[in-house]
């Protein structure tokens, strides 16, 4: 019989057992630090009904999704958390309490072409917080501090949340009567890669001219400090409600960032974040790796005006925010960029001679509620086989267990590293390892 | 616009954010258990290529399989934790270390039909422990005790560990030289519904009879202590080396189970055990319910001798358990069986007064490392309303901060299950939630 050739789907993720444990590591970091925040866990199956998932219409992410050859042929994987988000809280609206904060991490599906760090199976880390009519602008402060300490707990280098306010541009365009807005949001969203020149030409190059180039350009030039940013919108001279409402919001939400503790140097208001544009409808966040811009954000929101239109006429306004957590745990491993945690998992083995087995798991026994993870190597071999074991699995400490040991009542403990070893009693290899 | 109804998949489980929180904290203990044993965490795609997935051949389960309608028309949903495993050793195997202890919860799925309790997604919590060309059998008593413990974790019910070897009842048949035996095993399987003296009948009926229909009669009849079951046994007087080999793994498995700590009233030595005849090949495992053993099996498992035959000559034996846990769930939760499981999240409600926002910000803030979950009711609505959020949200306290306490640099807490209320600074508060 020829055999399969074993393989996993491409561009899928699969690690091997001790990045697992880095991954499941920075994921309950990710989950704890949601959970302390009081949101509150939903878990929603991978697959929604077509009508549900199709619900917004065509547009690229609905291209890409992977239907199911099933008998009613009327079910996909869902390619993002907040559709089945969407659905669930017009489902259980009665049931739920408002604001609901909820928290969601779970797997989502696009058939992304094949490429590097592109995943068609990819983990989301989803929070937001949904009002029932109406809901505090002082949520869109809390939001990214949570991200911020997310961020500081998994990787030493210089991060900054971005983030501005969809209104201040929107009216903007308003004010100014331009009608080809979408194109030129497209063109200022270039502006990090193609720079503050080529996108004011490629503005004059859409007919813009006189007086509104002149604003624009300004608009867009606008840099300084988050408190000179303010300033200048201020004094742009826009006489435009949506405006002033984006400028009021922009400013509360950053005053509030900072008392809720995110540091200054982590927050940097961004006037030309365009992202979402037919979804958000405020405060808008990108997530910035300072040294490693080209990775693109790392972490991405913000607010929308009402979330379940599509089933519910209650108004359902809402923020949040998306850790892609797949593409983000590639770059940081292929980037070397992980803050130093814990990554093995196994604090002793334990080896026991020949008819000894007894006495191992009996001590295997007295560790158990310990805290320490302890495992008994069964296996019939070398003791060199043994060793090898331990070392690969980055366990730190072997405890050989025979006959003398059992006649005495004592253990003999070897620290790998170092090579040292002690014979001792339970006491001792617990203050041992 | 007319609006569509919210609704998920039939057949698959969604709980409120309540139950998840109880749903996660069972997971937890479960994965937690396995950690602590040392098992190692994999994580593989929800689906895999169809040439893996039916590697097999035919069979209940692939008939089920959801197919994935993707341009390349080959990949399919996973039907269970086991045949990706497989694929995962041998794509890996030189990377793994053995006895490789792997754990994986994920979920899996089948085209079940809509019924009660059946779902077509579901969580499985898998451990196995795989050996490279061979395993020690005292690997297949350490998995019953990890079982022993979650269930000890989770619920007040008597469960009890049933377990035999299926060398056994081959060696048996082997002995006697029946030739029907997949027929006979099918039978002596429903002794649990159909009752001792039906099974002999139908027994009977398939034309079993004189010395080989006594055997086997007396062999399904044997009853009474685990002690005295393998007693009966050795004295049936089966001369057969399958048998033999069976009768001793079986009493040395049973040996080790107490001595890993098993109370001798939860491991059932059930001889009748005949799952997974095509699959496994030693000691075979179901869990259950003594005063609900209409609910099945609610554990299973057993011994194999070659995990991934179809993708390499390297012999792989392992040794695995399994529990469905949304259908367990979904069962305790019916039944109100479970322990009491902390459900409630949050700590504290803190409720700020007008322009005292800044003041319960920097309250949160005090709260960072204190292991409390708080949050702040960030919305304008009466007081009524905030106190019944959280009632709703069984948040047991509120801490009101208003002008006062802001003056006094002081909170007001109140306990909603007794009324009572003080004004404290943050010592108190810490010490009164």
């Amino acid at each position: 019989m020829g055999f399969i050739k074993p393989s996993n789907v491409v561009g899928t993720m699969e690690l091997l057992p001790n990045e697992q444990i880095l991954f499941d590591n920075v994921k309950d970091i990710i989950e704890d630090t949601f959970k302390k925040r009081g949101f509150l866990p939903i878990d929603t199956p991978v697959f929604e009904k077509n009508e549900i998932l199709l619900a917004k219409g065509g547009g690229e992410t609905t291209k890409q999704i992977f239907k199911i050859d099933s008998e009613s042929k009327d079910i996909s994987l869902r390619f993002d958390l907040t559709v089945p988000l969407a659905r669930y809280v017009a489902q259980y609206f009665s049931d739920l309490n408002f604001p609901f904060r909820r928290y969601h991490i779970g797997k989502v599906y696009r058939g992304e072409r094949n490429q590097k760090g592109r995943y068609k199976e990819f983990y989301q880390c989803d929070i937001d917080v949904i009002g029932n009519g109406k809901l505090d602008i002082k949520n869109d402060a809390e939001l990214p501090y949570i991200i911020y300490e997310i961020f500081s707990k998994i990787i030493n280098e210089k991060f900054a949340i971005n983030f501005s306010n969809l209104k201040i541009i929107n009216g903007l365009f308003e004010n100014l009567g331009v009608d080809n807005k979408t194109d030129m949001l497209r063109i200022i969203d270039k502006i990090e890669k193609i720079g503050f020149e080529k996108v004011v030409e490629e503005l004059k190059n859409t007919g813009l001219d006189g007086n509104n180039l002149e604003k624009i350009t300004e608009f867009i030039k606008i840099s300084g400090s988050n408190e000179e940013i303010i300033e200048k919108l201020n004094s742009l001279g826009i006489k435009n409600e949506l405006f002033d409402k984006g400028v009021e919001e922009l400013k509360e939400v950053y005053n509030c960032m900072k008392l809720f503790g995110i540091p200054e140097d982590c927050i940097k208001i961004n006037l030309t974040i365009t992202r979402g544009l037919d979804y958000y409808t405020g405060t808008v966040y990108e997530t910035f790796l300072e040294n490693y811009r080209q990775l693109g954000s790392v972490c991405s929101g913000g607010r929308y005006d009402d979330l379940a239109s599509n089933y519910t006429s209650q108004i359902l306004p809402g923020v949040g925010i998306s850790i892609g957590l797949t593409r983000l745990f590639y770059q940081l491993l292929d980037k070397n960029l992980f803050k130093e945690i814990k990554t093995n998992s196994i604090d002793a083995l334990i080896i026991p001679m020949e008819n000894c087995y007894d006495y191992a798991i009996k001590l295997l026994n007295k560790f158990e509620n310990s805290g320490k993870i302890i495992q008994i190597y069964f296996e019939d071999a070398k003791m060199k086989k043994k060793i090898s074991y331990a070392d690969k699995l980055n366990i730190p400490y072997i405890i050989i267990v025979g006959e003398d040991e059992k006649a005495n009542n004592t253990y003999t403990v070897k620290d790998l590293k170092t090579g040292e070893q002690s014979t001792v009693d339970f006491e001792g290899l617990i203050k041992l390892i």
